[in-house]
């Protein structure tokens, strides 16, 4: 009895693929698919090596992402797995901040980086393929202008969780002072992020230098006026590179651009 | 005809189906291993999570392997992505390479660490689950005593680059100097490694101190030799974390073990 039903469906399914050959394209397809995630020969695989070394620090001053890493950088931003590499960390972060016993005299700080580590910069760079597009200021600019930068989920709950442990936050930005400072704390507002300590953007004198020089001069000064920076989180290697880095560092992911 | 020969073809499955129910079995497994590599909510994915957060030292001092990450180790180290993230590090430190400008003087230096960077661990740590058995010193002792451990292809190739360039390269390694040195020299120079400037061991005065600070005093020596130091290159980060790191430094991936 058992034989005679698996004869007729294979029966349908021999049917069924003489009369819709596109099922076996489809099957096709999502081998592909599923190769290019399976650390098999395929592009996936370059790919992940790719990120891997991105986050490593290992490929830097990369201008763009590999053409044929368009469409794994795409899935990966969008399809869970960049949201899980997140909580990881965050749960890592949150670990690191549950050994650490504050002074509580008000210097206890941490340094949050904001764009694609407090807000998401992801609709911008669905526009511009994820990165394969080149680096474009001024677009960047008319992007930032408007605000709309949502939330990162799991960091912001990091914030919330500094507040309440004692931490003074401090967020350093490379966005410029003059233009982008009061929609940038606008947007920080408005995503949820309230309560920090300072908002510390790029001024004037900083212009055409880099990240790092800026964001280890601002660490200086932090320290110079006697706070003890416990934890320094961001998605760029300038963020947590240079002096003055702070007890811990963490590198939250991003393989879509990136500054030096 | 073509019709026939598929319905004659699908009475054969059915046969081997009817015959072999271990064919169905099987596909469920492979599906499972997929799904592992697949960015899904499956282990695999919370496992290139932990991997990605250990190669950019966002998870540190972690004593064994997450257990659920036991397959997904092994697959990686010996499925070919291991050797395909090494490949890709390799052909990054040689693009840098081909952008220095040697000074000429003999002082033009490049350190390498020993284990898992220029010679491989991983028939040792194999037996040790691939790292999710806890650290057993006096197990890896026996093991290194033996001189067995492989080259690793990209790192030799590399190596034989640096020399033909003009690098004095430095082997730089936590291995016991008395105990290990003589059979470490012979397991290198066995496995290819010839030509190296120095093979620097750990002597008594280090014992028990990290890698990160007995690293750090090998690199300034050889700065106040007056060796510059172009390239720094380690499976750990301790290996090219502290002082005195050199221009460049290159982390390559181990997911099977760290040391502080």
């Amino acid at each position: 009895m058992a034989q005679r039903e698996t004869f007729v469906l294979v029966l349908l399914l021999l049917a069924a693929e003489l009369m819709f050959p596109k099922i076996k394209a489809m099957s096709v397809g999502s081998r592909k698919r599923s190769k290019e995630w399976s650390g098999g020969d395929g592009e996936g695989s370059f790919c992940l090596s790719w990120r891997l070394a991105v986050e490593a620090n290992n490929v830097v001053a990369w201008p763009t992402v590999p053409p044929q890493c368009s469409r794994y950088v795409e899935t990966y931003m969008i399809n869970g797995q960049y949201d899980r590499d997140l909580e990881l960390i965050v749960e890592e972060i949150l670990a690191y901040v549950n050994q650490t016993f504050l002074v509580g005299d008000a210097m206890d700080a941490w340094i949050l980086d904001v764009d694609d580590t407090c807000i998401s910069n992801i609709y911008y760079y669905k526009a511009k393929k994820y990165g394969c597009d080149p680096y474009d200021p001024s677009a960047f600019r008319t992007w930032a202008m408007k605000g709309g930068c949502p939330a990162i989920p799991s960091v912001l709950r990091l914030f919330n969780i500094l507040l309440d442990k004692g931490f003074k936050v401090f967020l350093v930005t490379g966005r410029d002072e003059e233009t982008l400072g009061q929609v940038t704390m606008n947007n920080l507002h408005n995503q949820g992020f309230i309560g920090y300590e300072s908002l510390i953007l790029r001024n004037a004198s900083y212009k055409g230098k880099s990240a790092m020089k800026y964001k280890s001069d601002v660490r200086k000064q932090l320290e110079d006026k006697g706070y003890r920076i416990w934890g320094n989180v961001g998605d760029q290697w300038s963020d947590i590179r240079g002096d003055y880095l702070g007890n811990r560092t963490f590198k939250l992911p991003n393989p879509m651009y990136f500054v030096p």
